[in-house]
């Protein structure tokens, strides 16, 4: 226990999970090692894998709140890359897991112990990640009013996210305490020991994407292509063809379908991996 | 200047040099994002460039001897992976590098004023990084008596290297005040502008392989093989012409001929550009 506290330790568990997930290829849909997309290319996550590393150190401190550390998360890693938006769902995630030390309890705990300031932060950090976040029970971040609303009525970051967690992947992690980045570390740890690291960690996104619709896909193309997209993966993970999921790869890239949040859950299932010394 | 010295930016340059380094495709005959060696995988690197932050922090504020902190940056390397030797050479140039603060000068006086005791920090480091290097002024590094000869006639390091200088790349950059380092960052600046980051490393190292033999290829196959390699890189420095690089890559790859030295001059220089902000 004491050592998964080192803070050192979870800041580069934290970093190494998101330069694992960049670089595991053939990952469908997504930027890898081995494509990047025109305005975000690989190259862009390893400056924003680098230059999260203070704002990681701070979290595994606990010298700031969740909300703040998120927006300085975001504020680091853009002003290293001038690509798109990186990791801004894998930064929500890693966070309260690295504040918990890697503990179920202790990251549950401290996203629910997230205040109204939190909530203004995190939209903050999403208004400069350029990200799309849908209306959660008519707050708009795109709306000054709704800044004005979250603090006249002390909405915690906490209680948004249980209305947004219905139909967003990284809301749900935080208000159910985050089963599936815990589950899916358990797969991964036995996927990566089947297949090795690279195919381990690309069989287990395929898993994660076909048990549930990406909520990125589904915010850009709508409920119906997400699903289709978990039904392909599906048929993929029953065994390991690096033919097939090439194609698939391909496809999605050209359809520019890129599942963004079942990259975000793995970049969390490799830290807890990690932290755990399962990989 | 002041900038320059904030020890996070440092060490996050030291940082992402050994990750677009390693990300760089085709970068002929050494291990990059598209291929591994069967010792040594991608991932190996990028654990790697994680594992040794720390220590890259400690350098950029000052708080120990050279010697020990590449002893200390080859430790952290090696429990954080199980490939071969990734980053010896790199280590021994950067650190150096990252104390004086990017500045040319600094990074003389830096490694001018190393004693014995980096001497003997420096073979202990060679020892379990696994790295062969090739016997000093008969002192051979397999030999415990070389150790007790350090000590007695009191050789610091850069007296050492400033024998191997004539032949070993990474020597002759410490005793000439890092020429090299310096010289291709500017080269670098130059060719990323015109071909783009990835290509533009990729061009940077041809020219690096082109204008001196590779002493980790001379080392491994003789002194003919390294002068054919860097004949051979030369004629790709003409213009670039990826279909050819590739051809080159994978002939070297087969070969199993690794031009290490010349990755590692590469990372100081991608190390001095990033500090510039100049890529």
């Amino acid at each position: 226990m004491r050592e998964r506290r080192d803070p050192d330790r979870l800041a580069q568990a934290g970093q190494l999970a998101m330069l694992l997930e960049v670089s595991a290829s053939p990952k469908p849909g997504n930027v890898d090692r081995c494509h990047d997309y025109p305005d975000t290319r690989y190259e862009d996550f390893l400056a924003s894998s680098v230059a999260v590393y203070p704002v990681l150190m701070r979290a595994a401190s606990s010298r700031a709140r969740i909300g703040r550390l998120i927006f300085e998360a975001v504020s680091a890693s853009k002003t290293w890359h001038k690509g798109g938006n990186t990791h801004f769902g894998a930064f929500t995630l890693l966070i309260p897991l690295i504040i918990g030390g890697g503990e179920q309890k202790a990251a549950h705990d401290a996203v629910k112990s997230t205040g109204w300031e939190d909530a203004i932060e995190f939209y903050r950090a999403a208004q400069i990640a350029g990200v799309r976040v849908k209306p959660v029970d008519n707050l708009d971040l795109t709306d000054p009013e709704s800044f004005d609303r979250i603090k006249r009525e002390r909405l915690s970051l906490y209680e948004i996210f249980s209305i947004s967690a219905s139909y967003d992947l990284i809301s749900n992690e935080w208000v159910n305490g985050f089963p599936r980045s815990f589950r899916y570390a358990e797969v991964l740890r036995d996927d990566v020991r089947e297949l090795g690291l690279n195919d381990g960690i690309v069989m287990t996104f395929l898993r994660i994407l076909s048990e549930s619709p990406d909520t990125f896909v589904a915010m850009k193309f709508g409920a119906d292509v997400a699903r289709e997209v978990s039904e392909r993966a599906r048929v993929l993970t029953r065994h390991f063809d690096l033919d097939k999921i090439k194609s698939f790869d391909e496809e999605l890239i050209e359809r520019r379908i890129n599942p963004g949040s079942s990259a975000d859950i793995i970049i969390a299932s490799l830290f807890i991996a990690l932290v755990r010394g399962w990989i």
